[in-house]
């Protein structure tokens, strides 16, 4: 039985029960959220994994996508990216590797990580049928599988799979853009489709599929081909015509027992983020919705961190669930092992803001904790309760020649001292 | 007259005529808004600063606060972070200076400044008097008023002034607040009223304020000193009583003949930003809103920049017009040249972001120029219109032994080539 086969028998397993007890919620409640599909647990098939709750009432979580390209395939490299990340406070990490020997580089992410570990199996599939000589367009259709099962086999907890890009929409979608196609993933697909003239395999053969999943109790990331990769492109009729497509594969996935959610844009401007939420955990009942950003300008090359921040935060605010995280070296190169650090620290901030918003038990705690500490200029807690304490010891400057702890932005004149002091009179 | 009466006896002044080239905003238009208070020009006093227009209808502001600390007080410094404020694309930078011979740094500052230049007075006055060994409440009530006429004087272009705190608010406030209050001037307003058991002098002789601003036509900004410290103390009764103060104030300054703006927070968690917005416009007619931040969070000190750019984001959205940036030292230390780089283009991004949403002429242009560029992959293009250049020139990685500009995150599986190339098909 899966997990969420489990759950909708009326069992409280002992990873549900892990998660209640993080995300300070009754077992039972959680078991019905995660019965109704509203919650999936991930991170179950290798013991040494932590399993995580993604979905409703759960803190959002963050992932952080690590892997090699054709040109930077030093598995080392990515290794310390994977420690990073966890460091850093990654729920979860994404091996999207593209270069170098992409089997034995997933195994190693697999034993190293103890955060679930997802995938995107249909690029080891390309990157091996070109690696022969081939095009993208003569993977045959077996393949699309045998990539899934292999790796779910390996122990990975979740996979990545347009399934919800259709012929027709990617007809469509080509020709109607500003940035076209910007998913990898899905522009695979696209010209599968195109130079085949034949359906995508993964929704023509979608049972298959489900199959693999619930063989392995994988769960599946309905990935978004489509999303948009340029705020004038959001929101466009390919973008929720897939969707469309996508939340009858949630009701499929679910008839068959398997533990399922949505992946979302993209580039998408500020005041568009809130309906992109309520569309989706309304046309895919509930589902967790997984975003890539959103990024809420394309104007910031080299600071996307931040314009995935802002769309995040709002994104997490209005329902999102699960945070890929951005990089500042998206769109420019692949990440760094600092970009990676710096990528986590601010999604996981516009997470943390959004489960504020959303009213998460607890979520403000920490940041009463920290601002009392500040009100009574205790510094040590400030800085060992920061997101990134490292970072905050080194940038703390203290006021030098005063006998409080006081910080070089106002010295003497310190308005938290002063308060303090006008309230002692 | 004050550039306020030219607008409201029907004069569509030089000063006004360039905003409205700037804004793509007919002529007309403009001067119906700033004769509305709805709109204020700042920067008329000095011949080499440019004149911007600051509230509604108009691409959202950007500051920098520079200025030295007690404990940092090199003049030179100071003039490194105005150059680079303004190249990096400040839009007004305030001097906040309270070390050195604070005199010559923002004479200094405002001749260097071709953007305009806001001050806060208060802290001259209250540095003098303790550096004559008096204290806070020593500040003889002529004083507070005196600086102001000399800054006004050399040539200021707006200033703040916490006329709003009045002495009923600083009973309460600092007994009722997880943080207090962390507004300097608004601190040193409440131990002066505090200790000398008297109204704010600000308030009680607002209209020698308003002479003082007529003479020079200097634009108020109408201080909160009682903004949130912690998101646990947004929205407090102090924090919305003091705005409603300012309400009244905002009249008296129209009434007056006079420009004026409002600050506003802070710590605000990001579901409560918008009614923050709502609030402000309201009660204060329509008056221009400036915004510190606001911070969605108190847990990220080092990367107040992030938290600040998702709530300066929601607020433009929301109808903030003018975001006073927020640097990654912001709690830690007087902020580097870098850092107020950093604080500048994160605050960008997020007037960007927020102009989007706002739906400011041509603001979406920039963003469609860059993607458009981005999908024919002609990257000098991508790299020269980002917000940051010379950064996106440096982080950019060429995917080496490609024939077409690729870059190294999806070497040859970059998804833009393969969906054009899917459309040549």
């Amino acid at each position: 039985m899966t997990e969420y086969e489990k759950a909708r028998d009326g069992e409280v397993s002992s990873a549900l029960r892990k998660v209640a007890i993080d995300e300070k919620m009754d077992p039972e409640k959680l078991r019905g959220l995660v019965a109704a599909g509203r919650v999936v647990l991930v991170g179950m098939t290798r013991p040494h994994s932590r399993v995580i709750g993604i979905g409703e009432g759960m803190r959002t979580k963050v992932n952080a996508n690590i892997g090699t390209s054709p040109d930077h395939d030093s598995l080392n490299i990515e290794l310390k990216k994977l420690k990073v990340a966890i460091e850093a406070g990654a729920d979860a990490v994404m091996d999207l590797s593209t270069g170098g020997d992409i089997n034995t580089i997933r195994r190693k992410i697999l034993d190293k990580s103890n955060v679930p570990v997802g995938t995107v199996p249909i690029y080891q599939a390309v990157v091996e049928v070109t690696r022969s000589g081939g095009k993208v367009e003569d993977c045959p259709v077996d393949k699309f599988f045998q990539v899934v099962e292999d790796q779910a086999r390996d122990g990975v907890d979740f996979m990545t799979i347009h399934c919800g890009l259709v012929k027709r929409l990617a007809d469509e979608v080509a020709r109607s853009r500003t940035a076209g196609v910007v998913s990898r993933g899905g522009c695979f697909l696209l010209q599968w489709i195109a130079r085949n003239n034949e359906e995508n395999p993964y929704y023509q053969h979608y049972d298959r599929l489900l199959d693999i999943a619930h063989e392995y109790d994988v769960a599946l990331s309905l990935g978004d081909g489509l999303r948009p990769g340029a705020i004038a492109d959001s929101t466009d009729r390919p973008q929720i015509g897939e969707l469309l497509v996508i939340g009858e594969l949630v009701d499929r996935a679910r008839r068959r027992g398997i533990s399922v959610f949505v992946e979302g844009p993209g580039h998408v401007p500020i005041h568009e983020i809130p309906v992109n939420m309520q569309i989706q955990k309304k046309v895919c009942r509930g589902a967790p919705f997984y975003v890539l950003g959103p990024l809420v300008t394309d104007i910031a090359p080299g600071y996307d961190h931040i314009t995935a921040a802002i769309g995040g935060a709002v994104a997490a605010w209005h329902g999102a669930d699960f945070l890929c995280y951005v990089t500042p070296a998206e769109h420019l190169r692949l990440p760094t092992v600092d970009d990676v650090r710096e990528g986590v620290i601010g999604t996981r901030i516009a997470a943390h803001a959004g489960d504020i918003a959303k009213g998460i038990t607890g979520a403000a705690d920490w940041d009463r904790t920290l601002s009392a500490a500040r009100a009574r200029l205790e510094w040590r807690t400030v800085l060992d309760s920061s997101i990134d304490p490292q970072l905050a010891h080194r940038m703390y400057d203290r006021s030098p020649g005063e006998p409080d702890e006081l910080c070089s932005m106002c010295g003497e004149f310190c308005a938290i001292r002063g308060s303090r002091r006008s309230v002692k009179d």
